[in-house]
């Protein structure tokens, strides 16, 4: 069974009790898009099972880190942007701008992404 | 025996034929600090391995992507970063603004990073 909390938001979009735009789903990750999009395309992939965000990944949930990048890579192709390219950004704590405290990485494509990444 | 290619910037700097600040090194991951930083911590956390880029990574080499995470905590523990949180941010091509073609996140720290990330 995949660890999930009652009132964490992205968990009720993982058991489907919020609805969401999903684009992907599988055994790890669950991919919908962003509701305050910052780029013509603009998706979260979030881990099935709750962890806080990147510092809470340990040994033993380290995979799922790895089906992050491959549903990224299975989302860029069937949507057709695998050859412009996008960028993948988590954010952890204060400084990283975490909004949500439920482990989640922005894909964003569809424009040329700036420099610095904020 | 790891995959390196001769030319490859990130590749001679996992083999230490490049000085690089390095940070932290195992087995699957070569950190070291950005030469042009954007924020007060800029590491690039890069995979020993050659891979072209985040659509670079197969089914095979996804644990590498998981090792990456688990580097950035490392780190982000060891320089004291940690409980004020971090950016991961990894490119892909055209629109991602990739910089080098070898699999590579960039941490950074030591600021609060603004939104949207480029």
């Amino acid at each position: 069974m995949i660890s999930t909390m009652t009132d964490c938001i992205f968990c009720r979009i993982v058991r489907g009790e919020i609805p969401s735009q999903t684009v992907y789903q599988n055994e790890w990750v669950t991919a919908f898009h962003d509701i305050a999009p910052k780029a013509p395309v603009h998706i979260l992939i979030v881990s099935n099972k709750h962890l806080s965000g990147p510092l809470g990944v340990e040994e033993t949930d380290a995979p799922i880190i790895g089906e992050i990048a491959l549903a990224a890579n299975r989302i860029a192709r069937q949507l057709g942007f695998a050859a412009n390219g996008f960028r993948l950004v988590a954010n952890e704590g204060h400084d990283g701008s975490q909004s949500v405290a439920h482990l989640h990485f922005h894909l964003l494509a569809g424009r040329r992404l700036g420099w610095p990444p904020g």
